[in-house]
């Protein structure tokens, strides 16, 4: 038994306890209505669901398992993983029996490079990336159990060890699918000897002298891990998962949603548009220049990529961890030094125009600004790295639900004819 | 331009218009309340989305576009697709036209082939099913266009063709992982004659002399097309569809979700149960010692699989077609024999017995024996048969979300001591 197994075991039955306790003490308290606004509206701020992995503050943005994330930044994604599973930072020796078990799950079966090869060569790597993880579903441990009789109240261990084993692939599936979709050359095998984030970029094959890459890699695997249950690839992911469909076919459906130009494809248009904007004046421009460029465009009724957010109000902390790691680790990069500039600029030129609810950068306005200076121009592959972060975020979301035991998703649909009689 | 375009292009705007006028003179109306025990509940029992396609009434069962289902089990797969489409039984012409379009599109590309040749021998059928739907990805128009810049209004044009050119394939692509994953020699190609649900049985290769299968297939791809917008598979779907993902993406998603065993891995655990009963009698039991079995059954703690459902509270009306069409068809099937006497026998017994919410049978408790008695003995090939059908559903519900501008799906969640709090 592993040390995360037991950690589970010791809390699992506290945290049915409270859940028991409150359903059946409040079950029946009214949280929030719903108006017909909101079923037309993509269930914009209905309460709808119980999430304890994350939280987004309009204030204060991702708190994760109550730890606000600029605090923990500097942690590795294992932990952030372990964190989320547990809602305790681990001991050095939990984060190492940790480790060794995503070191030993780590080789990726050889079907799946056959299948990724035997894609078009024009395939999307997000495409390539989903297809990888649902071509290993017979690998499911839960699948195989819960065919065996499996009883309901461990269903969550089998979950967790698909969890683990899916995790422990995604860095050099992910690698895999950068090297042969932009024919980089032959795979290039996992380092034991590295850590999770460390062995992706490893597994890459960019040149990092510095190891910053590798820096890069464990920040933004840490940072993009989780952003609560509502989201469409951790809720899509939620609800597949609630029919006990395993975690391979769980993980893949979500990041079809990531694989959405309103979801995971943002940090793409931010860099698009920073290039342009390096294109257009030949450089980094000045302020006031690049004051009047983002009015210009305004004017023209366009947005701003990266600035503005669905639910905060406030600068994306994801935003601001990313921007200290350039700080740091960047010098004489015109293209980040507009990724600076314009948060200097556009929150106050959007609070000027009045129109943004949120004049404030999220987290793709300085992502892939990050990843363009260290070596990885193919901005389709951008989603991918998201998705390899999110994925924890998922499993961690799927092996609690299956603990609590939450019911399959069944919400009611409605039709404008029952709305015309009845709202 | 198609009918089908010229038809929706007609019908869209008044769409939008009863749309845009009830949200804004009953925006704001509450229709329903959110519990603390529904957040822990998988959202049973919220109103939170619209669905036009179909309805589920607890007394009635399915209705399509208004229009109980048992009145129109007659027919076919591709009339019944262009009813939820367009919420109008089409004419002659309007069908011809249409089959026109899904047999132009019937031809599966090579590398489908390949991927699926590449998968292990051992692949769950589904798993083999979705990823073929996946790594078509590239195909998408939709996709491509909204690259281009595809204005907002047009999305549903694009959505569509996508549909169309999906949905044309899906019997061949679940003919082909029959085939493949079965081992039942070289695939059949698509007889151009023939029209979409006889087609399936016919590159199925199961002997059918007197096209008996043919007329089976046509009946269980209608009778599985929708089943409004919250189940598991549909609601999933459209969650990723949501985030602009294209239909390769949100289909392959939601199809995730039905190979679940909540959800459409229950027609074989009813046939399992079917059998299990002529192998312990022998053959077809009398009712009386039926009556005693299913007795025996509950007392063990066990329920009788394809008993009951989430939603309605009367016979299946997709059961009491299957039934319909084996007393037509079927002689002198011990099998069959036992499904119609368990519809004499579980009903009363579950009554008696008080514990079931609904006594009555579901679509499960029929369509294996069916599918078995014409030769069709792989379980768990069934949900393949499934989700070539819902497909259906779930695309029009995605055409008509995007004609809407429904936006992306984004309930809340909140964590356990926020209810602590608050509830």
């Amino acid at each position: 038994m592993s040390l995360l197994i037991n950690k589970l075991c010791d809390k699992i039955p506290d945290w049915r306890y409270e859940a028991k306790q409150i359903i059946d003490e409040k079950g029946d308290s009214i949280i929030n209505n719903v108006t017909v606004q909101q079923v037309y509206g993509g269930m914009r701020g209905i309460k709808g669901l119980v999430c304890d992995t994350s939280a987004v503050s309009a204030d204060k943005g991702l708190i994760i398992r109550g730890i606000p994330l600029l605090e923990i930044t500097h942690i590795l994604p294992e932990e952030v993983f372990l964190l989320l599973l547990t809602g305790e930072l681990p001991d050095e020796e939990a984060l190492k029996d940790f480790q060794s078990q995503l070191t030993e799950h780590a080789d990726v079966p050889n079907y799946v490079w056959d299948v990724l090869e035997a894609m078009p060569e024009d395939s999307h790597p997000m495409a390539m990336f989903n297809t990888a993880i649902l071509v290993m579903e017979k690998e499911s441990v839960f699948h195989k159990k819960y065919d065996e009789g499996l009883q309901k109240q461990d269903y969550w261990k089998a979950i967790l060890e698909d969890a683990i084993r899916l995790v422990a692939k995604l860095p050099a599936i992910g690698a895999g699918v950068y090297r042969i979709r932009f024919n980089k050359g032959e795979l290039i095998a996992p380092d034991k000897n590295l850590d999770w984030g460390a062995n992706f970029a490893h597994m890459l094959g960019i040149p990092d002298p510095n190891r910053i890459l590798k820096k890069l890699m464990r920040l933004y695997l840490m940072l993009h891990c989780d952003h609560e249950g509502g989201n469409v690839s951790a809720f899509s992911g939620l609800t597949v998962a609630s029919a006990l469909s395993d975690p391979y076919y769980a993980v893949s459906a979500g990041l079809n949603g990531l694989a959405g130009p309103l979801h995971g494809l943002a940090n793409q248009e931010c860099l698009k548009f920073v290039l342009e904007i390096k294109d257009h004046f030949d450089g980094s421009p000045s302020k006031e220049d690049l004051t009047q460029f983002v009015w210009d465009r305004l004017n023209s009724g366009r947005v701003v990529p990266g600035y503005g957010h669905a639910v905060l109000r406030c600068p994306d902390p994801r935003f601001t961890a990313f921007i200290n790691f350039g700080k740091e680790n960047i010098k004489d990069d015109p293209v980040f030094d507009i990724v600076q500039n314009l948060f200097d600029v556009v929150p106050s030129v959007l609070k000027e125009q009045g129109k943004a609810k949120n004049p404030w950068p999220n987290v793709d306005a300085a992502s892939g600004s990050l990843l363009y200076h260290f070596g990885m121009t193919e901005f389709s592959f951008y989603t991918v790295l998201f998705s390899i972060s999110r994925a924890m975020g998922m499993v961690s979301q799927m092996v609690i639900n299956r603990a609590l035991g939450i019911p399959i998703t069944r919400p009611k649909s409605v039709t404008y004819d029952w709305l015309k009689s009845n709202a």
